[in-house]
């Protein structure tokens, strides 16, 4: 079992394990997916970081004990992950620093978009020069504001401006843009490279996953 | 297709493929693979990677035009990735940098196993600090000399040691070990996370390629 952390506080079962069934179809394997207490509006600055940071460490022993062989931290900001990587004994992968070495390892120059002012520390600080730039679409700020006709639009607009500066790859920073399936609209209408972050945690956790699970089963 | 480059010469078209059916049976992607003239010692030295250059880029080119919509340069070093990445438009994914890159992700102390006398370039540079160090197992200059049972114990015996160094995750900086199923060995005799050169570089290239269908098929 992949354990899934969500870095927000939902009763809403369906909210709770959108990332996990995500990751569960596109890579067949099982994810167990659990949130943290008390944040219904999840991480959206220092104060509400530093108060998640314990709540993700306990979260992730706990998912350890339970039997998960791999965690992901499903937040681009990849939030107490260094934290947690000292707590247990599991790989722990985390949404913004999965997506961007995989974006590293493809070699071309990234672009990235999120709702937030700026692309999350990790991603900058990884992504380095090869970062062209960062965009926030007009007048998004949470992802409802995309799901509608007239919020796509302005996705695919940004987008293509990221393009003119000469992006190869679009890196998203925003964990809710895979639940609305906008890379797909983005790879259909502009023929770009999309790099999700929930796939491309997902890639990553499975591959491992499936490495150990194999290594077990032989054993 | 995935376009396969492997950087030594061969007539044996097992020897040629054996790379690219690894990555087709993991990931169920098709590749084509191709190998560059007129070196049938592949690269050893500086030389014999100033040779290969030219050759990999002019094979890259010619697997571009053959419809080819990832390339993968199947060596360790990663020779001649930058001069391609120039050269065509579509992404190149290296073995070093993808497992280099993945061995990031994970976010564990590393440890680089090969036969050559150090870790490649590439691979130095990318893993920083975080690579603890890099092991040749004793008396092993070539994978021939690790298809034996002394061989293979001589292989996990340098696992061993890494791992008492501290490393949680060995790394292949040779992809004659992927041929020989050397990574599966030591997952099971020593329950170590192990990143094999050609599993990460499929990994990454089969991610791509089943996006850039996926629009293809879809527009």
């Amino acid at each position: 079992m992949i354990g899934l952390i969500r870095v927000l506080t939902t009763s809403n079962e369906e909210v709770l394990e959108q990332h996990g069934k995500l990751i569960s179809r596109l890579y067949g394997v099982p994810v167990i997916s659990r949130c943290i207490p008390d944040q219904p509006l999840g991480i959206y600055n220092d104060e509400t970081e530093a108060a998640a940071v314990p709540k993700i460490v306990e979260l992730g022993q706990s998912l350890e004990a339970q039997g998960c062989r791999v965690l992901v931290i499903s937040c681009a900001a990849d939030p107490a992950i260094r934290e947690l990587r000292e707590k247990v004994a599991v790989p722990v992968i985390g949404a913004g620093s999965a997506a961007s070495h995989l974006a590293l390892a493809v070699g071309r120059k990234v672009g990235v978009m999120g709702i937030t002012d700026g692309a999350p520390a990790v991603m900058q600080e990884l992504l380095g020069d090869r970062l062209v730039t960062y965009l926030q679409p007009e007048e998004v700020t949470n992802t409802t504001d995309l799901m509608t006709p007239a919020g796509g639009e302005k996705a695919i607009a940004a987008a293509r401006r990221l393009m003119e500066q000469g992006v190869e790859v679009i890196v998203f920073a925003c964990t809710g843009f895979s639940t609305i399936g906008l890379a797909d609209v983005l790879r259909q209408e502009l023929n770009v490279l999309v790099i999700d972050a929930v796939e491309a945690e997902g890639l990553l956790a499975s591959a491992l996953y499936k490495q150990l699970e194999r290594e077990r089963a032989v054993v």
